[in-house]
């Protein structure tokens, strides 16, 4: 048999039965909701027993098989029978097996729409609850670094143009507000999307006489979804998940694009501990970044979950359609995605070797003062801001012409340029002094960092 | 000239100096935050003066000559000068045009970086508060119609097949659910961006004494941003203002192709009024529902806007690059056509005529009320629902073969199949009997529907 | 352990070495390479020896061994061995096993840079072929039911309003010209990709006398790449091979959703076969087009994996980076996904049941040979195209208001609106005179539809 | 009035004629096909002439009266009337003003949906045309440049670690690579959409006797589109023609980032003319590469382009529906966009100063040649691959503890690591001798990049 032919694993020769049987199965990714399925059964029974729906005893029958089958799961696994097309028919074919036809009850009321749209949720809230611990890692790690760097002189960049020194500390703690952000946006999803659909039945509600709110309660949810089509055909909970993941990925890429820049012979500001880089299989030399590599690059893979979700619900009529079925496996492989960047981005930030001489030297060479110096001539010169920036820029070009930095030129040359111009500006014209002197709120001075840092540690505890 | 020549304006004919400006101005849509980029600069300008950092007679010209500049833009809009490069500059021209030199001083201890921040802040935040409005029509459009139809009986879909009877007020209440996430959503991407930038000057903050807090309570904003490089540096106000709007493009974009289906010959479930459909160019019979179709395709646009911009972002290094630049025209371009889509959509379901018999014609012939059979013999003749349900089937399957309704079988029929069955099982077979039995909550019995439509209404209020 | 510490499989438990060690691993996915790696080994073992880059004994023991190789994981798969990251060591390490020392010497003159870029590209070429035979059949199965329904008249839908009548094998063959289209596009990357990357090395050549094009001949490329830099940092032929699926895929889409159209029961013009279709768990009487769905939602994911590997190429430098380790996993899954697409689709052309009569009778009752009505006035009564509309205009109103078909008219109504009109016009009222007259080329008449069958099995044999 | 009510405009306040006025109206942006649409109606009134549908006095009278239209245009400019919804409607009144009532006779046997399928591929087509164009441009200044630096020693990296060395044209021939994959896309995409479309008519063709050969010559068209449901809801051509350029933009974006990188201070390889960089309204010292920055951008909103028409044509059924719209805007975005880019690139590509010293440096520092090392072992010493890859991690190893370049170590210190390596080894340890072994085909051996810069002028002319 040719390669080509063994791509797609010879499955169709078996005909359209097979096609249609893979197309249509969900159980090679759903299985991995088997807990919430389960949970979910479990507060539906109990609920049908209390309000006489199912007697007691088929229910108490009903709740031991299905603790059976957990145990089974644990032990075994879910196998990959794509005859049972999805983990609720899975489930119940199992509970059968178990109980016999009193198993049969477990469905009234009930229908996988209504069913597999809990099951998600429940799953789509753990992983929510996951990343939050995640991100709660990752901002404990950055805080810790930034702590031991509030005062270390690093330049900042716009345009990857050196333009005025920062401190490492201030930097690292930029990556602490986005985390801030990413870990609001995930509570606000959580908290909108914890309503139960579980009894919406298949679009239109039941006459059943349901305890909507008892289910709800026994599954950590807030209330029970307020309209049953909507309960059904509603994925706003999964794509919000997707954007909030995005947005974090995002964050995730930037800081993974500087620890690859970092890491580069011209740069030289960080060295990656062996643990999080690796060697060529050609070049004995090399350390390569991969891991933050990758973490920038997942980015993308995680947006196109998004794109794929997104585009997907694109003009689905109400309520449920087959289409949704192709929720999961996104959702699913975004979290794996997300989970595995944001850990080894704590890693590599928690392991990194910051080259601060390098970073210092660097940020003496740019001219990165020379703000400093126009704010001086504004502020004690009463130059109007616009005049100052040209006054500073003749003083750049002259340093540049000379190769000296801004604080080595003789005072006299800076006379000549202006003659408002003193020896006092020295005060302003090292890094250290520049750096110290950006006390506005949320500026650069190593004492706004530590009071940043305390600050960032109380919200997080 | 060719055609294709003309197609780039000829533009690229000057030589590279035409092709910069044209790439690097941002004036042709940053004109559009004018009002806000005013706004920003006299707070700045007042608490510059407040400060004590520009005095108190430069600080009232430059506020007067804002006030010019503002009037001007109003009388005359925003030019598109190429030169003035943005709308910052083309600002500060203008004030040095009316108030000379003194100008000079409103770009004390501020930076492009954090007023095009501020502005865009501003901006989006503005957009958000009209979108917030559009939604709050929206839902009265969908309330005023859903009490309207709170009993009309229509088919419900799920996979599009006729699956059990609903309302058409509950249906028009699950987009009220959507909606009401979406305001959610917007409201809570409203807070979290509710911070300013303004002070966080280039990168590092500034050592002149600003007042951070007074520029951003003037300006409404709850506090000023954290870390100055985050600052500058943060766009997740504006992806997530898009992720918003994309989500809610969804929603609108499944209502509208219920328009379009619904409109279509074979449903016939509605009529839209002429505002909202066209004629044909060659086919004089044809009443087009245009309006749906554009609102379904500007999902895809608004979609293409959110990929646009979390494409430009990934990666990108602290602080600003001017990649960032690119962050307005996708934010722009959603915000327009999420507009139109809104008002179209809430024009359509105010003055749609829906067709209620064809609907309950459609919802009695598809066999939509077998559930209530299954559900009949679950409650009273206490069959597993699974049995319930296989039986069911082999009634459907003989009204299917005899060409009759589920309520049209003869009672003798129905025995035959399963002898638990009685006369009392045609209480449950119409298609008013099954929608009002579905009382569970959230269910579409119209009592239901009509307490759904007060919660709302008083939420809304 | 809860729930959610289960979802990321405890694995973060162990530490950041198993972190890295699995967002560094590709073996779980580039396994699925392992033919396309041996056969790159091969033809490069081949070459050194032919060059006398290394001996023949080792030669010959190094091709014997990856013979064994092949055998092994044809006979067990290739493991997950996280340790061996990916399918290059893991084969490395198996050869060393099997032959001794001696294996090492395979790596002469070859990095993993152009391995996994030939490897790859093998891949993808092999998918290419697999998707061209696909989409072949699916012609075969559109021609089939065209010819079956050349005849057979529909409504021809704009707006998903009835416009003109057309024939069933008419639209049918519609959905060739774009599987055309499809095919030309594959074929183009196809041919553009054919270009052999090994010989890059690891990313500027190399010393060693290689015959790059003895290697590219034994791997079927038409020559080697012309660049090593761009050699072993194209991903080029990934992007479009997804590119291709992706259009494939809305094709695919948009037939998808006519299927799920016209199986609903208000148009009911397809009666899907059992095999193509899944019942409910709660709704006995219920026929869903799930694969029909399933195809539609499978052109969000597709689109989903192209966003995803443009988003991670965009920006990066020279010459390989890490990042393009996640080009596989959205190809592979793209690759599956439209077999099973392509697959389902044709299965269900094939099988579907059209209700034709269905189709007559819709395409009768919605005015649909008006344009026919305008037509005879501007050729009969030489009456300018403008007017003619307007005076047909005038007709299907007054059809519409007696609740008559236009052929149902009486001549003297249609005198009435416009005394050039007389009897002959009703030999074009009909549908069928309407479709037959449809006679441009291209146009929906029996005998063009007949020709353009004709023409399209020629070019496809 | 507040902002936020003006920031649509206040044109919603209308009312609902208003709103669907302005999300029908097309005028706005297809006016810019104004000459594709003058085109094709010449075109088509020649041929009706010619085949006796209109008379030859009507017809010459259109012709003439579109000649005025396309002189006022071209004078005037086309107004944005929204009344007269599209270029269509707006040019047929211009002409019904112009020449009286046989104005009306031009849309015989045409609609508005093949009419504009022909008029967006011609745009299309003219675009494709112009992309050509400057991709020719943009390959003679990477040759220009690429000669001038064939032996330029520069560090070629891998994760942006110094990897081995190369020739600066060698790297910049990886992007004449890209250019000509990028122009044989843009040229596959061109020959396969060049079918006129025009003759479908509205969807079905039509009954006049038209010949659309002659239309399909007259336009430069290889012919007429082969199905009329297909001729006028197809817009492959649209997307093909974005994703040819989301490809573009994304090897655009990778130079890009390269121009971003080498003009940081710490990589210091290049610096841009004053043309294309800008200063900083706050720091007197910058040269911001803006112009590469925003390419890089750009490369985010091309991509946005193509998802959301990807998105928008997702499950449309046939034939034309209005969200086909929704193709113009991205793709007219998207031209201006990378017209840009290219423009900007190429400027860059010529106007950059690079500095070769400092890349030397960097490519002397790294030990870039350790791979060379090995690979003498290999050949001289005949060690397996493997096995010189250890030896040369120690040699390694061991001048990085003694802060040496490889050549720089004593020979003593090579031997005691290994005793096979000897004096020899220092013919290969310089980076002009390891660039100048690299002459394996596709090596970066400077006189290979001088032949690859001959192949690829004459390729180009």
């Amino acid at each position: 048999m040719s390669d080509s032919n063994q791509m797609w694993g010879g499955r169709f020769a078996e005909g359209p039965a097979a096609v249609m049987r893979e197309i249509n199965a969900s159980i090679p990714f759903d299985k991995r909701m088997w807990r919430q399925d389960l949970r979910g059964s479990q507060a539906h029974i109990a609920m049908l027993a209390q309000q006489g729906i199912v007697d007691a005893g088929d229910a108490a029958s009903i709740a031991h098989g299905l603790e059976q089958v957990a145990a089974y799961y644990e032990a075994n696994g879910v196998a990959e029978d794509l005859t049972l097309e999805d983990i609720h028919m899975q489930t119940e074919a199992r509970l059968a097996d178990a109980i016999g036809p009193a198993a049969g009850r477990l469905h009234t009321a009930r229908s996988r729409n209504d069913q597999v749209a809990t099951d998600f949720k429940l799953w789509v809230r753990d992983a929510i609850d996951q990343t939050l611990a995640a991100l709660t890692a990752f901002q404990h790690a950055l805080l810790n670094r930034a702590e031991e760097h509030a005062a270390s002189v690093m330049p900042g960049f716009t345009h990857l143009q050196s333009a005025q020194p920062v401190t490492l500390g201030h930097h690292l703690m930029a990556y602490v507000e986005m985390a801030r952000r990413d870990v609001s946006r995930f509570a606000d999803a959580r908290a909108r999307m914890n309503l139960s659909p579980l009894g919406s039945a298949a679009l239109a509600g039941t006459g059943f006489p349901l305890d909507r709110q008892a289910t709800a309660a026994a599954l950590g949810f807030d209330g029970p979804t307020r309209n049953s089509l909507d309960g059904v055909s509603d994925r706003d909970f999964a794509i919000e998940y997707l954007t909030c993941a995005a947005q974090c990925a995002l964050h995730l890429s930037r800081l993974a694009e500087e620890f690859v820049l970092w890491a580069s012979q011209p740069f030289g500001f960080v060295s990656l501990s062996d643990q999080w880089s690796t060697g060529s299989s050609i070049m004995p030399q090399k350390r390569n970044p991969d891991a933050a590599e990758l973490v920038r690059g997942h980015a993308g893979r995680i947006a196109g979950c998004l794109v794929s979700l997104m585009m997907t619900m694109k003009g689905l009529p109400l309520a449920y359609s087959k289409d949704m079925q192709d929720d999961k496996p996104p959702v699913f492989e975004c979290h794996d995605l997300l989970g595995l960047c944001l850990a080894a981005m704590t890693g590599m930030v928690e392991s990194a070797t910051f080259r601060t001489e390098r970073m210092r030297a660097v940020a003496e060479s740019g001219f990165a003062t020379a703000t400093d110096l126009a704010d001086w001539l504004v502020r004690e010169a009463g130059v109007p801001f616009r005049e100052a920036h040209h006054i500073t820029g003749r003083v750049v070009a002259r340093a540049e012409a000379q190769g000296l930095r801004l604080d080595e030129l003789p005072v006299e040359d800076l006379i000549a340029i202006d003659s408002r111009i003193d020896a006092r500006v020295f005060d302003v014209l090292s890094v250290d002094a520049s750096v110290a002197s950006r006390t506005s709120f949320g500026g650069t001075a190593p004492d706004n960092v530590r009071a940043a840092i305390r600050e960032a540690r109380e919200a997080l505890s």
